[in-house]
């Protein structure tokens, strides 16, 4: 069974994320074991992104989620660096602007959509208006509880002209976040970056927990799934993701356009004498 | 002698291409003897960008020139995407939309400049306002004469903002090309990729070196210096490229900032227990 079948939530499913294993390692005990398949996963994401490119009938748009410290940058880094730049955009949504802020909830999030051929990565997203401002209630119940709506909608959209949408909901435990932004006090080179209010969303865990169970459960749907993925382990995570989203693509079965123009003759008329 | 010094272009040098060899190797004979300090370049960069980031107090703008198949792309796939994605931005630079071609010739990569932490990468630049504008007169020379002090203008007051701007001219030969050509011709996966225009811009190929020589000679300054790169041997253009940035990058001492907080205060409230 794939990762995709394994990891991915099914529609109308009732997600528990406390039954969920994020230390879970697949079939692989070890990094090591894992590596010639990360190097593969990688290597094909190269090739299909280029063909998703070549091709220039579709898009491709990658949702990261998840707490402090779950891995969005490493996911990003590691997996999702492995393609070419030129073809990919990155966009990571913090506070929003003034200007953002007096749009409504989904216009910052448009304007950073793929264009065709184009492979486009939130480092957070949409979902955020469904989880933080829920958490702390942002506004009112009555105008969040409306998102998942607007937002399958969106969705929906988009996957109507030939944007796929894969959704990833990075998995963390409590005590592995901790040990992370220890790591992050052991590290001189990372001191400048932090900040008190990494420490300030730990009383909100179970909150978040069940704002995520929400946004996911909701708004997993066959155009754009959510898949979970146990990443206590940062290899198995870019394991995972890179695999899913390489098999995602595999099987979209996209082929490199016909030439635009004669080869042979362009071979015999500049190339004849250059062989 | 460092990459810098051997290949950058002295202000108010006269530029002669035909007397740079375009397969010049440096002290290296091959990619294998090069490989561990293509390598090494490669790990400088990430750690720079970062600290770029992290200090957040400048800027770097590379401007990347060269004829059709100089190896733009290239470099940008195996040198610069070494970097941080979320870090970098890449704008490529086509024929104007009409609302570019709308407005002063500046205004498009204007706002691709790179924001405070960031680093932008120009595929083509403004230079082509004095390179492919100028070979077929897309404006007249009284024009196009005039952009090389806007060009300077521009990059000095970049410069004056901490935008460090490095600029690289990727130099190949015609025969270079010719095989570069040939080998797209030979490759299935990239026929979909082949023009007539191609080879239409051949026949002007000493008009290009003309416009390249200006470009070049009235625009290495101080502040945003223009370095010739043998790009002949891609790897040896890699390397270069690789060494260039992350030698200038390494003289800019910067520093990660200090802590806002207080490290000891955060260790000892959360992570007493936790050691």
């Amino acid at each position: 069974m794939s990762y995709i079948e394994q990891l991915r939530v099914e529609p109308g499913a009732k997600v528990d994320l406390r039954k969920i294993d994020a230390a879970w390692k697949g079939e692989h005990d070890s990094h090591e074991h894992a590596a010639p398949e990360i190097e593969e996963a990688t290597r094909k994401l190269r090739e299909l992104q280029f063909l998703l490119y070549a091709e220039n009938k579709r898009a491709l748009l990658i949702v990261l989620q998840g707490r402090d410290a779950a891995g969005k940058d490493g996911t990003i880094n590691h997996v999702l660096g492995a393609m070419n730049p030129q073809g990919c955009t990155v966009t990571g949504f913090k506070v929003p602007s003034k200007e953002e802020a007096a749009h409504d909830f989904l216009w910052r999030y448009h304007k950073a959509a793929p264009a065709k051929g184009q492979v486009a990565i939130f480092n957070r997203s949409h979902y955020e208006d469904v989880l933080v401002v829920r958490v702390h209630e942002l506004v009112p119940k009555e105008v969040w509880s409306k998102r998942y709506d607007h937002i399958n909608a969106f969705e929906r959209m988009l996957a109507d002209d030939n944007v796929h949408i894969l959704k990833f909901y990075l998995h963390i435990d409590p005590d592995e976040q901790l040990k992370r932004f220890k790591a992050r006090i052991d590290d001189p080179t990372r001191h400048w970056k932090i900040s008190d209010s990494d420490y300030a969303e730990r009383p909100f865990w179970d909150d978040y927990t069940a704002a995520f169970e929400d946004a996911i459960g909701k708004c997993s749907t066959a155009q754009a799934p959510w898949f979970i993925i146990p990443s206590n382990h940062k290899w198995f995570r870019n394991l995972a993701v890179s695999k899913i989203v390489s098999e995602y693509m595999d099987s979209l079965g996209m082929k490199f356009p016909p030439p635009s123009v004669d080869i042979e003759a362009i071979r015999k008329k500049y190339h004849a004498l250059a062989n």
